[in-house]
């Protein structure tokens, strides 16, 4: 195997526009050496398998989605409060979506992930330790809510950036930010509001 | 174009499988003549080009999904409080995830919109629609919350079959099971439980 690093990144990176434009069926060597204007055969000198540029493509993905040290720096400043997590909701949103081509290709690994165990097995303990992740920094962060609020949160943000991505004309703008403010408010909110005498939901909170 | 509609039927159906196992790519009149168990040119006399065959895939996909009319008078029956609309949920949720090789095909569907105008054009169409109805249903029903409420289920159900189905290891059943019952309760309610007095949000509920 190849070992030069901005090549191999170069071709990975490469590789995600081949995933998001042509699908799964379309990642191959071949097409990943045409989309990054390197010689037929570079490619297969630097992934010993598709199962293994697979794999590292859904690894720089996440590395691409990452907030740069600006956005992280901001992220930290002021009073953590619902407003503040609503502002960083809508930075996440808009950073996801606009990697289009990588949250696409994402679609497609996970896709992919159905076909292929070794695949399957990457994408879940990375996913299962950024959702740990996030849950041990809103406890911390001694925000509202708990653990269930910070999964809904994912689950809803995660299909309105498929809507936004795949079919962009379901929601406007303004819709999608209106429905993050929303999704904050209520999944943070634990405690239900004015129990009505006749219902036992929401009184056992130990579990 | 053929007409016999038992035929058709069963070739948009064998349409899914290939969908769901291969990929967009994957869905050529020859693999689904393959998978139907029909003469080699049978899919190509019942559909004028491929994108024909794909809009048909989302009509058939979405048609089976839908309840039987056991399950339709079931839901009518009885009391509409939340505990109701939380197993309506679980229904709805078990019914698609039931349906993999149907849903794993409307995400194929979907990334193929992102390449196909006209396909994207009729998905829209059809989950405005369905997206639509059902705010209509939950505005006649007396239950609590608004339409918020329910494109946030919308959001978070669909998020969370995706997650069942392509990567099942990252939630248990049991979990499944708990995050939809506190999707239910939290984004049913619309009133904010003890605003802080240092706080504007959530006054302005006219909007």
């Amino acid at each position: 195997m190849r070992k030069n690093p901005e090549r191999r990144q170069a071709l990975i990176d490469a590789a995600i526009e081949v995933l998001a434009r042509e699908g799964a069926r379309g990642l191959t060597f071949r097409a990943v050496d045409a989309e990054a204007g390197v010689p037929v055969g570079t490619a297969s000198n630097y992934f010993a398998t598709r199962d293994d540029l697979f794999t590292q493509v859904g690894g720089r993905i996440y590395e691409r989605l990452l907030p740069d040290e600006t956005t992280v720096a901001r992220n930290r400043e002021g009073v953590q409060d619902e407003a503040r997590f609503a502002e960083l909701m809508h930075e996440l949103v808009d950073r996801i979506s606009a990697f289009n081509s990588g949250y696409l290709a994402l679609l497609e690994l996970r896709l992919e992930a159905t076909r292929r165990p070794e695949l399957r097995a990457v994408l879940t303990k990375r996913i299962r330790e950024d959702i740990d992740a996030n849950i041990s920094h809103h406890t911390v962060s001694g925000l509202p809510g708990d653990s269930a609020s910070v999964v809904l949160l994912y689950l809803a943000l995660n299909w309105l950036i498929v809507e936004r991505l795949t079919l962009p004309e379901i929601f406007t703008d303004r819709e999608i930010h209106d429905l993050i403010d929303v999704a904050v408010l209520r999944l943070l909110t634990t405690t239900p509001p004015t129990p009505a005498p006749d219902t036992e939901a929401g009184q056992g909170g130990a579990g």
